[in-house]
């Protein structure tokens, strides 16, 4: 589908969500594993699995076109040789809107495989969270476990 | 924390979806890495992090008692050599209440490390799904990497 190469997880995760930002459909799918045991759960969606019902769901979601900016705060990583899980705040902020009016943030889980390819996304969840998150006592770095 | 030794990550599943049918705290929390590094998403709530938020959300969630039976479905896995993420629907059962007042299912995201104690939950992500999950086309058994 795609003949970008992710080095890392992290170099994956960010292709993610600036094609998110984008609404970049093609950027979008290069990052998602070709497997079809990929798992989407989109704010108070139901579970997609597999690239018809991702790309599917991302295409309707784009189809507005980009209306905010894309924040991604409080990175949480755990690492493996082929796995990799990131937990992250996502803060959409609407330029023309005022503080009271932006959205409130997504708590967004996102797995990352090894393949062949390079590092790809099978998993990616993301549900409402509360307006003020808790503060994370742990901004550590990345944990590696090999 | 445990003596308990879960051998596989499924077996940390039973156990963690078993304490949570009992709200059997002490049951809960040994399924859990002992390790600070670990993230808890409640349906419609905040990202937790370390082993005291977790344990307070659960002992909070579990002070009225059991109340429902559990039901986990649709189960997709993706097993690594150190870690291992689940996606399942959690559907709670009240016996007392008629099918149209039984509560929405859930869809989480659960991942396991492998410690030297045996595999751990490091990440719960639960959200409210719609009513009606869509079928997943793919039942095939675990994907394993290794």
């Amino acid at each position: 589908m795609s003949a970008r190469i992710f080095p890392t997880a992290q170099d994956a995760e960010h292709a993610f969500y600036e094609a998110l930002e984008r609404c970049d459909l093609e950027g979008m799918m290069a990052v998602w594993s070709e497997d079809d045991e990929i798992v989407c759960v989109h704010p108070a969606g139901a579970r997609l699995t597999g690239q018809d019902q991702v790309r599917e769901s991302w295409a309707r979601i784009f189809a507005a076109g980009p209306r905010a900016r894309l924040s991604i705060e409080q990175q949480v990583a755990i690492s493996g040789m082929m796995l990799a899980v990131h937990s992250v705040y996502e803060r959409f902020i609407i330029p023309e809107a005022k503080p009271e009016a932006q959205p409130a943030p997504i708590v967004a889980t996102n797995v990352y495989l090894r393949t062949a390819a390079g590092w790809r996304m099978i998993v990616h969840h993301a549900s409402p969270a509360p307006a003020q998150p808790q503060a994370t006592p742990h901004e550590s770095g990345p944990k590696i476990l090999h």
